[in-house]
């Protein structure tokens, strides 16, 4: 299969558009079944606490409760998350976290028990007739503070979670090499993922004993820690994926399937579990605030000699993947940048906020933060041009990173951001205070998993008789249009139209693992399965073809529901009739395929040195603002998106990647600020933390870079996690142009920007 | 794998008998979803008429009434059944039924209209204002009658669906060499499945917009049907097994599927519809009836020089599977006996009577009740004992069947029949009136399908990291515990305990397509397929294992979930070890299999000669009889199976399908008898409608041989509906050696004893 193509590169309607657009979708949410209870969770109002006694009695009492359990009642239950999906590979930093706490309390809002009643209003009332007696006890809620001997702590010994370094080049020499050394601190707060469906879902034990689990999720191999967790075999669980209204990283820690898992056992009836909006923010997951000390030593010309970076992540009160995201950021901490000499120094240090954990870019847009505010500080002080001081640096094909990993790639850095800034186009005047300031951000982003984790995807295809087309794939589709992507490139493969291609939803019995729907990965692993897939039953095809015409098999092609001769199109067969054929033989017309992506050994923990991911998606996003310095208002005029994607499969869903990225960017450039104090979250619902609605923002400008050069399907990369991670420098960038001062927080709201002016602020 | 076996052969709880104990298991008719509606049919009270107007109005005025469908409504539709699940073959009979009458109706109980309510009531009551007038016409109802010139036409041209020949050898010599010429005429009548649960499912259009039909049947592979009826891709129709309450062949025709299919389709909303015991009765397939003359000619010691045969089936209004039914009575018309002289014609017979398909045994008992009967005449009439009459004519490995087909495996024809008789023991002595018989017959019976039909079946069989197995295979499992087996199949391969082991539920969009669960071909097509695809796992393990062990392969083995070295069991491993190991270098732990039967071209259609099946299953059925002669009663008191099973893979569930089998095929020699009289059926419900209940005859008690020759996995042979076909030429025979006056036709009521004693009857 190559260029030109018939299906990939066509902008299609996702299959589930409709059904969504027309409220049709059963969401995990919208699942009923008959004689269902309603579960509910009692969580800690405290951050750090000791549980003195808990008496669930009454609450066990009231009539319509059926089921009311307590970290007792299941064994003292914790559950281990491993990194999802992953088979097999060595020893690795785990997250051990209690189901339900019993000893002690670490976050508020941790779980402390279930109910299951006939009613969502009886479960209510019932978790206030749990009588649990708290002792209160000295928190840590900030991370410098939790290092610190003496403090209390939350994670053993010392609190540190995970530290990673990189030690490249020779970092003295670096910086005695420069001829100007720049060094700033940059803050990032916790950002809420704020999807439309809160954490859902519905489980009941089937008439086999297997644990069934209708849930909200990416990650499909959480089966295996709900069957570790509970002590039980794991082909006795089965989770069955929903479209989600969302993920963002949020979905991929366990969210409600332990729960549901322990209240369906323990009542042996179906039972529903669905979080609050208020619930939602105070018990799952955040993006990590990170405080990030950037020191660069560069030339004259802007060509940087040394880099050192440190980082110090707050991963609340459990682990959960802070290990992970921690390295991410230690990974693409020097940016898209050739430097000899470089030191990160990461730590992520648990404390008594609410625990942080995956979010789209996972680690990679808080370093972004920090080294593109960092570039332009360079352009500031050297008084270039900030392109130009990003020219002379940037990575090319072929260059290693700060770990040492050669690019393969094509690294479209430079055309990128110049094609973004083309299109930005001319500054618009100033208007008396308004002040108008363009900035731009190039970033480098992963996609695909850590190259140790011995990343796997299945797909099974399969032709129906009357030659449509079935997909089996355990991708969870949390909205990003996944499944209509493999959809799509079977039917290239198989010159079978869009319409005759089915997909059907992940389920961990009946659909082949395909891996989590994170790290930007379904794409390039799922996609990739689905071509293996698809590919050898086209040769099938193609192989008794040839018999029948009496022509190679390369002198064939399978296009709109018919085989021909490439040379002779009027020599065809329609391919229901090549099926028939075939399956009166016995010829497989149907193939379960494994992508294996390609495996090293770990990175050397003292050097950071090695081969760490399949490849990374290079790209640019520049934005002009108009900044009202009386006000502080910063309003977005402009902003231009241009990515290298490798190949658009389905342009449709590209763009709308890469515009709902944008627009969360922007939030988290100008918003979305979870604010914690002592461990509690100031702002507990919708009303108080905010995120951009359709009319604050303009809509980027998209512009689709196809270098054909990654390793997913056709040549292409990933851009689900990419299309986020420059937007808020490239916003702050922006801002500082037209202020002319530095402002190296966000969000960057009004109060900032006032007094980022040195002007007068009211603080509510 | 060779014997001993650690898991094949052990009686082992199938692993539904616990959740069907309890009532936990989800039949067809108790899944229930929001928003459903009730379906009901609208059915002709007429057996021949024209359809002269229908005017759906008044139905439709009803509140609650969602929707009524009539032929107009539904483009005339008729559906077109082939065999089912059968791939790519010639061309070969086809039966074609409105799906809704709208010119004609051909039975009683014909389907004229359709109706979805909110409630069960409502959609009853809508049924009775739908308005239709007939205008009845003259019916034929005797096969004999129907092959008239000049009678009414129900199947164009001549009313017959099928012929079938055997022309074997000289028949004209035969009959010349023979001593003596025995001829008879049997009967058998109408039999109704009676299956616990009658035809029930519930259907709704997804999200994907597929058809989902969630149904209680023995083929998956109806949803090719349903499409092509529907006009539809067949990638959008999804059938979804239930554990089924019975099937006995009664669910291999379409029963529900195509109603519910159009109502959610029309309604886009879940509907139900469950046949009620009545409408069970009045509208699905019967067993046929068949009249059999058989002509043998006999040397004096018995041995058949010569047989002629003519059977004439009733296929009722449309022809389903008659063709195939014949057919099969036809290749077994000649009993499993050596005859070098074959003469069989046999004519499938449209009519006016309800329609007629398969069952348990498909078209092998009918034939079986002739020739065994004919045996004992035989016998009767050379003054020989009837076990030698059929010792110089049983078929022997590597002799020939009337068809011409070499006998491959072992036919334990004489030892089955020899240890049946030695174990019914001495004959209990008469009292008075009552007198004892016994009586015994020998059979054969193919397991596995007609070779021309390219027969598949896959399975998916994968381990979990912890080593744990799980099963996919669309096998479905209508009561006899196929799923069970495959499991132990998977667990003696992998060497997984039984209780790690699960299997899923067939779902046509999720698990590979295994074919029907009728011919007796599940355990030899379906096991097969998991013995192929845990074979091919067990390699897998082995091979890397052996790395590990420094041990050749073959000197590893696989029980009780450890991977040991055979001459040193001390050196092992966990599997679950085994398995991370794999997993992590990405071995395949997971493997997708076909198991494809032998193919042979289609028998000659002018001699009937040719390979036809696979394999035969041989054995016998004894029984020992009192016979009340003055109330004509007959009390069973003793009886043996004794099967060549060819390996019991599960002695409880081979034992559990022969003593159903023998209590189904007691009903059919004694009292199950449904009347149609002019198209009507007499017996409308199980008030009427006789079936022997617990008490009625003793357990059969069963020998298993196992010859280990089938063709099944490790030797297995079929025994679903061999079980059966012994019975009730067994019975009568028993009868006749009581009473000693011959008895043709079952079911023996008292009033057919009294006749045949000459005594005078009271006809109700």
């Amino acid at each position: 299969m190559s260029a030109p193509f018939r299906v990939v590169g066509k902008p299609i309607r996702r299959f589930d558009a409709l059904s969504k657009a027309v409220g049709a979708t059963v969401f995990a949410d919208d699942y009923k079944m008959p004689g269902m209870l309603h579960g509910k969770v009692l969580r800690s109002p405290y951050p750090s606490a000791r549980i003195v006694r808990i008496d669930p009695s009454r609450a066990r009492a009231l009539p319509g409760v059926v089921c009311v359990l307590t970290a007792a009642d299941i064994g003292y239950a914790k559950m281990i998350a491993d990194i999802p999906g992953q088979t097999g590979q060595r020893e690795r930093p785990r997250s051990e976290t209690p189901v339900l706490a019993w000893d002690r309390v670490r976050y508020k809002g941790e779980a402390v028990a279930l109910v299951a009643a006939e009613t969502e209003e009886i479960a209510e009332r019932a978790l206030e007739l749990i009588d649990v007696e708290y002792e209160p006890l000295p928190g840590v809620f900030d991370p410098l503070e939790a290092l610190k001997p003496g403090a209390p702590v939350v994670f053993e010994p010392d609190n540190v979670v995970a530290r990673w370094r990189i030690r490249k080049g020779d970092i003295e020499a670096g910086f005695a090499a420069a001829d100007l050394i720049i060094e700033n601190t940059y803050r990032v707060p916790f950002v809420e993922h704020a999807y439309l469906e809160p954490e859902a879902g519905v489980a009941w034990v089937d008439e086999r004993g297997v644990i069934n689990i209708r849930v909200s999720t990416q990650v499909m191999e959480h089966f295996r820690t709900v069957a570790r967790t509970l002590g039980i075999p794991q082909n006795r669980v089965r989770i069955q994926g929903a479209f989600a209204g969302g993920g963002f990283g949020g979905k991929e820690d366990i969210t409600v399937e332990v729960f549901l898992a322990l209240l369906a056992l323990h009542t042996r009836r179906p039972v529903r579990l669905v979080y609050t909006r208020e619930e939602s923010i105070l018990a799952h997951s955040k993006r990590h605030p990170y405080i990030m000390r950037y020191r660069t030593g560069v030339k004259r010309n802007g060509r940087i000699t040394a880099l050192q970076v440190e980082l110090i992540a707050d991963s609340g009160a459990y682990p959960y993947l802070s290990p992970y995201v921690s390295l991410y950021s230690t990974v693409v901490a020097a940016g898209p940048y050739r430097i000899d000499n470089v030191w990160v120094d990461t730590v992520a240090v648990a404390t008594n906020n609410p625990f942080t954990s995956a979010f789209r870019g996972f680690g990679g847009p808080q370093p972004c933060f920090a080294y593109e505010r960092q570039m332009d500080e360079i352009a500031r002080a050297l008084g270039l041009d900030p392109l130009e001081v990003r020219r002379v640096n940037y990575l090319r094909t072929g260059d290693t990173t700060a770990t040492g990993q050669v690019i393969h790639s094509a690294a479209l850095l430079e055309e990128s951001a110049r094609r973004a800034l083309e299109a930005l186009g001319e500054r618009t005047p100033d208007r008396g205070p308004i002040k108008v300031g363009q900035g731009f951000a190039s970033y480098m982003q992963p996609y695909g998993r850590l190259m140790w984790l011995h990343d796997t995807s299945q797909a099974w295809v399969g032709l129906e008789l009357d030659g449509t087309v079935v997909i089996r794939c355990g991708a969870p589709d949390p909205g990003g249009g996944q499944l209509s992507s493999l959809c799509q490139i079977a039917s290239e493969v198989l010159g079978v139209p869009m319409e005759n291609v089915v997909a059907y939803t992940p389920d961990t019995a009946l659909t082949p693992l395909a891996g989590t729907t994170t790290a930007t990965r379904q794409l390039y692993m799922s996609g990739n399965a689905v071509l293996q897939a698809a590919t050898a039953i086209r040769r099938t095809l193609l192989d008794r073809a040839s018999k029948y015409f009496e022509e190679d098999p390369e002198d064939l092609d399978l296009a709109d529901g018919r085989v021909f001769v490439k040379h002779d199109p009027d020599r065809s067969m329609p391919l229901p009739d090549l099926v028939r054929i075939c399956a009166a033989e016995g010829l497989p017309l149907s193939h379960l395929a494994m992508f294996k992506a390609p495996f090293r050994d770990p990175i050397d923990p003292e050097t950071g040195q090695g081969d760490v991911f399949p490849d990374f998606t290079f790209g640019a996003f520049a934005v002009e603002v108009a900044v009202d310095t009386e006000t502080g208002q910063v309003e977005v005029l402009k902003s231009v998106a241009c990515h290298d994607v490798g190949r658009a499969i389905n342009p449709a869903a590209v763009i709308g990647q890469i515009q709902g990225g944008s627009y969360q960017g922007l939030g988290y450039a100008l918003m979305e600020n979870l604010i914690v104090e002592n461990g509690e979250i100031k702002t507990p619902s919708l009303s108080e933390y905010l995120i951009p609605t359709s009319v604050d923002y303009p809509t980027t400008q998209v512009i689709l870079l196809e270098s054909g050069t990654g390793v997913g399907p056709f040549g292409a990369k990933g851009i689900g996690e990419p299309a986020l991670t420059p937007v808020a420098p490239a916003v702050v960038n922006a801002i500082v142009d037209a202020i002319g001062v530095p402002i190296n927080e966000i969000p960057v709201t009004p109060e900032r920007v006032l007094k980022a002016l040195g002007k007068p602020t009211v603080t509510s």
